[in-house]
């Protein structure tokens, strides 16, 4: 079996997006991370764990920017030939482990590229917290918790790296999905003379600013149960009919614990719309066979089997029932949950690191419209940025992300500037909505597959895997290896 | 007569990498600058002056990030058809308003193009000062002044100009000389979102981290000299020997005060070391006829006319006194003065915010050699970093320039990375040495010219222009004129 973390974590994008209407809701992410760090046994986890002093605040010179923080980084070099190149993942919000556990592609392609692998920590994620356990204390010490001082992270540990290895020359490629794509892609923008190019996968650049329409997101994660079955789309969507009249009636929370099989008794109806929300947003984004699929041993894609369960329940039944059976797959997979959590709050630096970068530059406003098989709910900024303030102590810059990365007319802009990207999507993952899907250039390149999840081409090769899949990674490897020689041919002509 | 502030402003550069051998001497600056400041009305003047409120700190979300100064910018609408072109200086060391007074030919060029023109305040300089008159005051206030905030503060305010216009899809082109080249180029390698192509001129981009010899300043303007004069060279280098020989003396200081016609009487034989050795370095920069031509009304190039005045003494002649000679024809060019002011103590905060910034990110080593004419030295990264250390309290980051902005192989990197960048030096100019100096691709170009000192092409056409300023200057109308229509085209192409 395999996790989906990387997956599960990004929808931190949407926990605040939607704060108001689905709060907590992200109770077995902890579980599962849990579990995954206590599986890792030396003989599957061959990186060599190492700290680099790191300033805190690379954009100002202030007396507090020169506190150094310990930054985490993994590296094999089992493969690399020195001189060879330096495969570098671009962490994300998270514990750097999960990461390199869930990449098994740059494990995979290594050897044939000869590659060094190194997976760098984001700040203020996993162990490489500035302030220890205060880090996310307050305002003052989560302030430098951001995508540009992240960027400036890696560029400064990459060089010092390069340098100590007495290995300068070679090229670094760098790697990330879904928000580590995102900063994949914005460091091969910022950083050229750094990384030689890089893949981002799944990485929803244009999520900001209403370059892409609100709805997008739910709009595709209905798409793909509509796709798989419109009966399915139908009975979710008529569930929360269901789900809204249980809760006016008398003892109707307390019927619907029960319903729900809760380990307590539920306080609120919101927690079983985010639960059961939740199933079918993630389910959607980790929707391919094998690597992701851990609902249960079936063949198939995961959407597929959640809507045999809804579709294999008998005229008349509940459309309440069948949501719940079909959510249940998603959270007890193993079979082995006798009650689940619905209101367990997570205490997770992860959940809370991305919430606070959502609620300064990571502004991904969303909507669900009345067309989608969730409930609908306006996009509400005002309400947003109080809770972003109340919460944090912070206001929000909505605009900054555009305004520091772009954006907006991508294509115009892309088209004559800059070179080796490739921005990889399947277009069943919802987040798909927000990257790139079109070829800009002769070398910033849209991988797209009509099937394919969140990031599925970055995980460990299965004998499973898809045709699509498969061709994906191929294609990948082959643009890289071009990367590659073309910059060895370079610099055989510098000299 | 026209001055030459830009050029002199640069020179804060070396104040700082010679710190130690020669510490103050830039005291005709801010007398300069009053004058020029004083003449300036309104009629000749034709900017808007206006502030934009920016917040401190772009790359934290602390609660100080937050805090908000104004950032004075000039604007002029006179030739502008909206929709068309904005064309933006990106201000630097200084008070935006010598920078609008000395780069004429954006206001030259402007009727053709229907542009706007708008230069933009460097955070910290002129009136956009965040704290008042306290914004130099501690290492708390001034660590807020970098490069990386002034180019985000330019993209922020740019930004909000096209919306507040309603013009959002004109192309900007920025423009900038010197410190103001550098921003150019770097904001178009990190925000080609926001700006189309760049004018650099004389931007020392490689002058970092050893990327250039760290002699080749001080080589250059020894070139310049011997290149007008071997004979005029060789005084100027024996001079020095004979200056250090009067500080031996009994009564040497005083009888130098005296041959050097000091205003008060000198404390240091330093003091009239720097004092000479400016007046030659800044000749070098300002080396073209008329525009900068402010030595005296005679025609040619200022280091011509300083080398007739030392090879027109009579054979056998001090050398010390011929040196002194030159010099004061570039000190006291009208005539004016009765005595020099050699030890004068600059409170400018134009200064003083560039040798922080040397301090900080800006470091520009430099040493000077034998074969140099001014005083050999060697660089002493030890001693200047004591230095920083005891008068801003803080440490440099010798390395964070080339790693935020590359500059090592830019070739090999730009070659296939970025696009429409003009860099223009002249290489009479001893910053040239640390230009970009070959064409990297089909529009990352350098216009090279051989005479032409510091950002020269940015000045007022005057009639008495020589034939390759002119040349240089349509060129960069060409190329500017290939951006805005190709832009265009795109956007076409785009609805």
């Amino acid at each position: 079996m395999s996790t989906c973390l990387l997956c599960l974590v990004l929808l931190f994008f949407s926990v605040v997006a939607e704060a108001t209407y689905y709060p907590g809701g992200f109770h077995h992410l902890s579980s599962l991370r849990q579990r995954k760090k206590a599986s890792k046994s030396k003989s599957e986890f061959p990186f060599e764990t190492r700290y680099f002093p790191q300033n805190l605040d690379h954009f100002s010179f202030t007396p507090d920017s020169y506190k150094v923080f310990h930054q985490k980084y993994l590296i094999n070099s089992h493969f690399w030939r020195k001189g060879g190149p330096i495969f570098v993942y671009t962490g994300n919000e998270g514990d750097i482990d999960w990461f390199a556990t869930n990449t098994g592609f740059m494990s995979d392609i290594a050897p044939k590229f000869r590659a060094l692998l190194v997976f760098i920590e984001h700040r203020f994620y996993g162990e490489s917290t500035p302030f220890g356990k205060k880090s996310h204390k307050s305002a003052e010490t989560l302030g430098y918790l951001n995508s540009q001082q992240a960027l400036a992270d890696f560029a400064i540990l990459i060089r010092s790296l390069k340098q100590n290895l007495s290995s300068e020359a070679s090229p670094v490629v760098v790697f990330g999905g879904s928000y580590g794509g995102m900063l994949a892609a914005w460091f091969r923008l910022k950083y050229p003379h750094i990384a030689i190019g890089a893949l981002a996968s799944s990485a929803p650049i244009l999520h900001f600013d209403n370059i892409v329409p609100l709805t997008s997101f739910y709009d595709a994660v209905s798409q793909d149960f509509k796709d798989a079955s419109i009966n399915c789309f139908k009975v979710i969507k008529r569930s929360w009919e269901e789900l809204d009249a249980l809760s006016t009636m008398k003892n109707g929370l307390q019927e619907l614990s029960k319903k729900f099989r809760t380990c307590k008794g539920l306080h609120s109806i919101y927690s079983a719309r985010d639960w059961l929300s939740g199933a079918f947003v993630y389910t959607a984004m980790v929707n391919y066979p094998t690597a992701a699929n851990f609902m249960a041993s079936l063949p198939g894609y995961p959407v597929e089997q959640m809507c045999k369960i809804i579709d294999g329940f008998p005229r008349g039944s509940s459309n309440l029932d069948r949501a719940f059976a079909a959510a249940s797959l998603y959270y007890n997979y193993s079979g082995s949950k006798k009650c689940f959590e619905m209101e367990q709050q997570s205490d997770d630096h992860g959940l809370n690191g991305w919430q606070y970068q959502a609620c300064t530059e990571m502004v991904m406003p969303m909507s669900c419209s009345n067309q989608s098989m969730l409930p609908p709910y306006e996009n509400d900024y005002e309400a947003f940025k109080e809770q972003c303030m109340s919460r944090y102590g912070v206001k929000p810059r909505p605009h900054w992300i555009t305004t520091e990365f772009g954006g907006k007319s991508i294509e115009t802009v892309l088209k004559r500037f800059g070179s080796n990207i490739i921005f990889s999507n399947g277009l069943q993952d919802p987040w798909s909505r927000g990257g790139v899907l079109k070829n800009i250039s002769s070398s910033i390149i849209a991988l797209v597959t009509k099937k394919g999840a969140h990031h599925a081409d970055l995980r460990a090769a299965t004998k499973g895997d898809p045709e699509w899949l498969k061709e994906q990674r191929r294609q990948e490897v082959a643009i890289i290896e071009n990367w590659i020689s073309e910059y060895y041919r370079d610099l055989r002509e510098e000299e």
